[in-house]
């Protein structure tokens, strides 16, 4: 069975009129076509026993088709009411209007609910293709580890660009234009989140940006960076030292790089999701930091950033082979400094493959 | 009043008893803090009668608070259920469980409406916040139109940058690369969406991307960009000849600049977006590309790069002073080129005032 036909046994075994997918990323993995309209109606809707059909903006028509979609395409102009194409397209294919939808609960908004609801005003959205997906996107084939693997190799490149534009005086968004820059270079379009470099202090706001802060001799500097190979995300962090960092630092990076190896190497299948969270962050409450460690000790990755498996306190997941996420303890000091040492692997049949290979012994910048 | 003010009395007047936005946007609009959380939960909750809370996670309260947001701020942890919290803050301020909802209809994805509906099962979604921020955007401030001009003139610059790039086997996203970077050195660390160089045909995809083809002399290139200028947005467009492009393409340039500036100088107040459409398309019709120029006239610009007004048929919105959008008609021949030329404009007392000045005569490049 192809995808399609996948999501349509599915249909067929709940008893589901129709499903509309509308997340960007969810139609790209049924079609091949990538693409974000933005505020402009995108949907691929699939029947249990009746051909899929794909609707974008008329600008991208072409595109869609192009990109390898062979079955049908709608598009709308601007001035059009998208759902009302949408219902004609939908009563082509069913003899009764669509009472029981799938829809992706998690990124549908409430306003295109209730367009639905205007021309179908009997649907119950009973159905949840975000869960769909999210049990779908778990297990990742090994074509899918062989791009996330590439994505990471990427992510070392960006590393090693990274810590060679160190110097002092330079600011920390500078940094990241090399970083961007270089990786432009080479063909590498888009990061998969904000590239983040920061120093000293600065690192201890885990989701804060580059500023134009210089960096300064003898803090440690984080960086958090990833990039997107064929719609793949690697996402991967390193701490280094620029010159000598205070006693304090060092120790942080100590406890940080201790839970990090050791978690990582904790993963096999039949492990849960929260005993590797436990693993890292009773390392981490034991030397006196647990505190500090505000955040999951990762979470999945794939054609998104961050999907599931949450690994995190609760999630009694079971660990299977082709299961793929980070693993990123971090610990951040306010006013101190901040340490985040972080790889996305996949889990094998007795332990895992790592996708970035950036020394995560402390390396010291001079 | 303020902002935090007028919007409670909103909800005075509709007997709304409580707002929840999720949108990072509305959230920075009323607070000052920027942020994404992507799949985590961010809210800010307003109530007619009680004070306001931010609720965000964890590893944000402090940089919230940073940020000059000056009343309660409440974080959860990831393994926290946070609507539980939500709940029970809310319960802290009104005397009854909230009924008549106002939420953001156009951002709320389902599955965060029916996280409301576990903790306040009769909760009615009566109030769209979605259309009072689209009205209260609509017309912009002074300081915000300076915002704008800002970032018009850091997409001026990028177009300097852009042009100079262009070089005979240079690809176009390298030209992108050379873009982005020189925007980068000058501390503009994000642009509104992905920059478009596009050459010859590839332009004719007017949603398409910069692909690894390299430039080819006597062809027309197509510019389309933006940055991010403190949360404000420039989006801009401009078509060049490198060296002596086809005849056909000369003549789509001059239709297609005829349409610009023609819409651009019909600007003022009292004429409808509808108007500004027509003006530009029946010039383009009648130059016989009608069938060629796919999309509408222009979308408003503000905190994000498309929003209201949309200039298109249809809309019979009569333009005031403060409304600010793009002008960006455009032509694309499959096959063999693609021109569009856009300036964004604040509609002033008497015609309307352009955010970017780079040349729309035809710009050669040798």
């Amino acid at each position: 069975m192809n995808k399609i036909e996948r999501i349509q046994q599915w249909l067929q075994d709940n008893n589901y009129d129709i499903a509309y997918l509308n997340d960007p990323i969810s139609v790209n993995y049924f079609t091949g076509y990538q693409t974000d309209p933005i505020e402009r109606v995108l949907g691929l809707f699939v029947f249990p026993n009746a051909d899929p059909f794909l609707f974008v903006p008329q600008l991208e028509v072409e595109a869609s088709k192009k990109a390898g979609w062979n079955k049908e395409v709608y598009g709308y102009l601007d001035h059009e009411d998208p759902f009302k194409i949408i219902s004609k397209h939908i009563m082509e294919r069913l003899d009764l209007a669509p009472k029981n939808w799938a829809i992706e609960k998690f990124s549908l908004p409430v306003s295109r609910m209730e367009s639905i609801l205007v021309h179908f005003p009997d649907s119950q959205f009973v159905g949840d293709v975000s869960k769909y997906m999210e049990k779908t996107k778990l297990i990742k084939t090994p074509e899918e580890i062989a791009l996330l693997q590439a994505a990471g190799k990427e992510a070392d490149y960006a590393f090693s660009l990274g810590f060679q534009a160190i110097k002092e005086g330079k600011t920390e968004q500078e940094v990241v234009a090399e970083i961007e820059y270089g990786l432009m270079k080479k063909g590498v379009m888009h990061t998969s989140f904000d590239t983040i470099v920061q120093g000293g202090a600065n690192a201890a706001n885990p989701h804060g940006g580059p500023e134009k802060t210089p960096l300064k001799r003898d803090e440690l500097i984080l960086f958090d960076l990833g990039t997107v190979h064929q719609g793949y995300m690697s996402d991967a962090s390193r701490t280094v030292a620029f010159g000598k960092p205070s006693a304090k630092s060092l120790e942080i990076y100590k406890v940080c790089l201790e839970a990090q190896l050791t978690a990582q190497a904790a993963v096999k299948p039949g492990i849960t999701a929260a005993e590797i969270d436990k693993i890292a962050r009773d390392i981490i409450k034991k030397a006196g930091y647990g505190e500090y460690f505000i955040h999951r000790t990762g979470h999945g990755i794939g054609t998104s950033d961050h999907e599931f498996p949450s690994i995190m306190e609760g999630n009694d997941l079971v660990l299977q082979p082709g299961m793929c996420f980070s693993i990123e303890p971090g610990i951040y000091i306010p006013g101190v400094a901040g340490v985040r040492i972080e790889d996305c692997v996949a889990v094998t049949e007795t332990s895992s493959l790592s996708f970035t290979s950036t020394s995560k012994e402390l390396t010291y910048i001079d």
